[in-house]
Parts: C-alpha cells; sequence; structure tokens
C-alpha cells in the first residue's frame, strides 16, 4: 500500500471548509477526495493536518491518503491539476511510510492573517483580508503578542465549551509585517483550539486599537473566560502557511 | 459647475469592461454612473481616460464627472466606498478646473500585465495573471522590448481594421520584473491602440519561448498585418496602473 502526503495551496472563499461534509461537493477535502476517486477507480479518503474554517485558506495544507494505485507521482499531479477546480491546488506530492499521519504526527503549523489597515478599502482581494480602518499601535500589538508566545492555557481564545482535554497549547512566535497598508501577523505554535487564531487576532487588534492593554492577556488566560477576549476576526484573512513534520516521520 | 477627477481601482473580473453599454448593470462606467447619479439627485455621466476591456483590472484609472451637488468630496468619497461594489473602489476625488478632460488631456498611461511563469499555478490570484508554464528568456525578451519602444506605426499590433486615424504610437519605457513565479512587465506609452497592449505581451511572450525571433518585431513593423504578430493574451492580466496628466491641466 502506497501512503502518499500532498501539499495543497487553497483559496477557500468559495467553501464550507476544509472537512468533508456528508455528500457536498462544497469541501475542499470532499472535492480532493472525489477527483482522487475517479482517478484511482477505488474510494480514496484523505487525511488532512486539520480543519480549516468555511472562507480560510491555506498555502500549505498537508494530507495524506492512501493507494494501490501504481501511477507515478508526476502523473498523479497532472491529472489534479487539470481536474481541481483553479482555487484549489496540489503543489507537491510525496510518497511516504506507511505509518505517516498527516494530522496525528504534525509537530508544529504557521498561520497567517491579514489585515488591510487603511481608510480606503483595496479591490483586489478584500477577499483575504479583514478591512480594519482605524489606527493600531504596532509596539501595543508586539507586546499582547509577546504575552501570548509561551505555554498557557487558551481555553479563553477559543470557541470550544469547557473540555475534557487539554486546553494548554503552546506558541513559539508570533511576528507583526507591514507592508504598505497590508499587516501581516504570523503565528508559529504546536497546536491550536477551534478558532484559537481568529481570537487571538481580534484580541491583539483591540489592544491595537488601544481599547484593551497589553496586560489584559494575563488576566484573560486566569479567567479562561472567552468573552472576556476579543472578537473573532473573519475567516477570510486567515491562512494555513505551513504544517511542520519531524524529519524521523518521513524516513 | 465643479469638475471632480476620480482615481479608480477596480477587479475588473466580474465586469464587462469599462466602458458603460446601454443599461446594462456590468460595467464599471455603468455601476460609478448609477451611484453617483443617486447621490446626486441628477444624471452623472463620467468620462473615462479610455476604455479597458472586459476581465481587465484598474489601479489608477481616471476619470471625471460635472455637477452642481455641493457634497464636499470626502463625503462623496464616504458614499462612493460604501455603496459600490467592493471590487470598485474609488481612491480618490479631486477638484480640477472645468476644462479638464480624462480622456482628452491624457497625455500618457501605464498598463502592467502578470504572467504566472511555473509549472505549478497558483490557487490564488489566478484571475489577475496568465498561466504560461514554459520557459521563457527574459534576455530574449528585453531585446523584444526595447525594439517596441519607441515612435511606431503600431497597425500589426492591433485589433483595429484598417484606420483612417492615426495608428503611430510612441512607447515610452517597457520593463519586465520577476517576483518569484510572477513576472510582472509594465508600459509606459503616450497612446495604445485597441488590444496593442496584449498583442505586444503575446509576441514577447513567442519571443521568450523561443518559437519567434526578437527580429521579427522589425517584420510586424514593416508588414503591419495583424497576424504576424502573436496572440492577443488574456485580459485576466492586465491592469491600467496610471493615467499621466500634464499639470498645467490640473490648475
Amino acid at each position: 500500500m502506497r501512503n502518499i502526503k500532498m501539499t495543497i495551496e487553497y483559496d477557500g472563499g468559495r467553501y464550507l471548509g476544509w472537512q468533508r461534509l456528508g455528500d457536498s461537493d462544497k469541501t475542499i477535502q470532499g472535492k480532493i477526495e472525489n477527483i482522487l476517486s475517479v482517478m484511482t477507480g477505488t474510494k480514496i479518503e484523505i487525511i488532512g493536518s486539520g480543519r480549516t474554517d468555511a472562507g480560510a485558506h491555506a498555502k500549505g495544507q498537508v494530507a495524506n491518503f492512501k493507494t494501490t494505485s501504481n501511477m507515478d507521482l508526476a502523473e498523479m499531479q497532472d491529472y489534479l491539476i487539470r481536474y481541481l477546480p483553479r482555487d484549489i491546488v496540489v503543489k507537491e506530492l510525496e510518497e511516504v511510510p506507511e505509518r505517516f499521519h498527516a494530522r496525528y504526527h504534525a509537530a508544529a503549523k504557521k498561520y497567517s492573517y491579514h489585515v488591510w489597515n487603511a481608510a480606503v478599502p483595496s479591490a483586489f482581494g478584500y477577499h483575504y483580508s479583514y478591512l480594519y480602518p482605524g489606527h493600531l499601535d504596532v509596539d501595543r500589538m508586539n507586546e499582547a503578542c509577546s504575552k501570548l508566545v509561551g505555554t498557557h492555557d487558551f481555553i479563553g481564545f477559543s470557541s470550544l465549551k469547557k473540555s475534557k482535554k487539554s486546553t494548554v497549547r503552546t506558541i513559539n512566535e508570533i511576528t507583526i509585517q507591514r507592508e504598505g497598508n497590508l499587516l501581516h501577523f504570523a503565528f508559529v505554535g504546536e497546536g491550536f483550539l477551534y478558532n484559537m487564531v481568529r481570537i487571538m487576532m481580534g484580541t491583539i487588534l483591540e489592544i491595537g486599537a488601544g481599547t484593551m492593554e497589553p496586560d489584559y492577556i494575563d488576566a484573560i488566560f486566569e479567567s479562561g473566560i472567552r468573552s472576556d477576549a476579543g472578537m473573532t476576526v473573519p475567516s477570510q484573512g486567515l491562512f494555513l502557511d505551513e504544517v511542520y513534520y519531524k524529519s524521523s516521520e518521513m524516513r
């Protein structure tokens, strides 16, 4: 049995998110599974590194699937590029050991979030960013980010109801870069709870706008209460940039 | 009578081009005229610097209109941003002398064309570029561009049937830049014939691909025959970046 790892880029604007929903044709996973099933002549299920929200994008989602097909990887990629919609692109295919599992073995992920920070919106890529016209103080936002980095219980930054599973996660790095009117936030962490990036972003923006103090991050960690944190920013600005695996899992 | 100059950015993907077609709601000019007419309470006609093709984009189209309205410019811009579709943005409004005419007074224009030059397409912005997966030799393309620069009869690079008007135009500069997989071609000239940028681009790509020699540009100038030149590349990669006016027209 071959195990094949895919690196996938998608514009999520037209989709209900990554995860297949019944027979719906409106999910990224569903679209890819349908094409792979036709390609191989057997029903294929793929395992993604994790879900992405309706409307969110990916530059490097990872998924794997098992098959007995003997098509070579270049042929498979050509087929996928030809038959997938143009907003879903399989950028890379790689043969991996049979035990490789795109979700269980994901060691870390990088997400980014784009904010268009100007009074006048952009006619281009408005579905790839969140329009925030007000002033944002980058020093204050950096202070907030440095408080988020580290190992914490992120339950207050999640849409999860109280969970029996641990809600402790580790964030390795958060960076902020400005390119013209576009603010680019990047989050690298070992794991993220449901909606965690979008709620951290909403909180960082309130701190940047001055309606919340950077110290308040500590209070949210202490209370663990979702409503203490900022809004859940829209999914259209969110990108799953990269999924990291230990090289030992790939050999 | 006030005369107001607008600088407009649009994603042309959903439209039939700049120029109003009867009552159609599917042109950029039509959309803007409708909103301005509601805003001022009188029928407004706008004069664009020139047409753009169905599917082509603009980062800096210029148009002007006359009105007796006494709304201030900031109020007008807020109104336009609020009521225009999100893919049409009026970036700037300026009060100009009554004689200013966006088409007659345009001294030069800058267009750009985007080519995604990689075997694997991009899931993002595929409606903002033309996918050309083959090898392109930038030195050969630069040689072609240097032959296009200058004052020539461009009838062979146009979709015009034989014209009584002059088809002599002057191109000031053509530059090529690569950013990752994206090739960015910029054309500055005093005027362009119908489809001229797209036909020059198709010819430059054939030269870059090696199916045509750079010298062949001279032959197309000599023959003036459209079919001697390259294909008309798709409009989705074309942007009207900027329209230049003499400062004496603005005072």
